[in-house]
């Protein structure tokens, strides 16, 4: 399967006014993300399933890609949360599950953990070495019959400025 | 400073008929490496320098580069040539000059070699997992203040598939 890992776009600042939970997309930020989906509706990428953070950030992302056509599946998760757990998302969700070689799921999320899971799932380890943007995607391909940890191939990383 | 690596357009399949050196760009290889050039240029990008691995498919990739007007200085480098050298090359040229932080610096060569040094620059060691098609790039910001092997970081691996 291929697993894009694609963060939320560009949100409210964080104040003492609003919890980091509720901070939305700002206007740029979800111009920049409906550019993003755009391109990718005219890339022909199709996707069978988006799964999300529950924080308002990500899940607006989310329903970005989804009012674009990307996808016609949306689910939520607690594991895309900030500082959210790989090794129990593939224990517990992933490898629960029986998937086609050419199945394709997004997951929108925060960072560090997002570049920090690509590289896990890379090269086995987290070093911070990956730059992953606001409304920016990885995309990663899973082995078919290995652990994904350290044995998953990168063919994507694109900040939006090099993508729009 | 900034470097890029790009490996080569679709070239001549291998033959007895011709030495691995000298293998042409095909119509199509070149065709895509010209779009992928344009798009570079659309996107603002300019490079200080561009080196390329002496091979003819290699020669021809940097020249379309050059074409475009994406850079004004085209050297060639052995270190460049499949097989070349990493650590060669970042001691005996690379750590040999002062460039700026802004310094944009292509280097166009072949594959394994140029995905391998991507991990070497970025996670200290090649495991193959990531994936460079002709004609793709991969970006990356080396350090300031540290030595460049596992210290660097990607911002940027693109597909021409992904790009066009």
């Amino acid at each position: 399967m291929e697993l894009y890992l694609f963060r939320h776009g560009i949100a409210e600042e964080k104040s003492e006014d609003i919890q980091d939970e509720a901070r939305k997309l700002t206007k740029e930020g979800k111009h920049k993300t409906e550019k993003v989906a755009k391109r990718l509706v005219e890339l022909g990428l199709k996707f069978d399933a988006i799964i999300t953070s529950p924080l308002v950030r990500a899940h607006s992302t989310a329903s970005i890609l989804m009012e674009a056509g990307l996808s016609k599946k949306l689910e939520e998760s607690g594991y895309l949360a900030p500082n959210g757990s790989l090794s129990g998302w593939i224990e517990n969700w992933l490898v629960q599950q029986k998937f086609e070689t050419d199945y394709k799921l997004v997951l929108v999320g925060h960072e560090p953990d997002l570049s920090s899971w690509a590289e896990l799932l890379v090269w086995g380890e987290a070093k911070g070495n990956i730059v992953l943007k606001k409304a920016g995607m990885i995309g990663i391909k899973l082995p078919e019959n290995a652990a994904p940890l350290g044995n998953s191939q990168m063919f994507w990383l694109t900040p939006p400025k090099y993508f729009l």
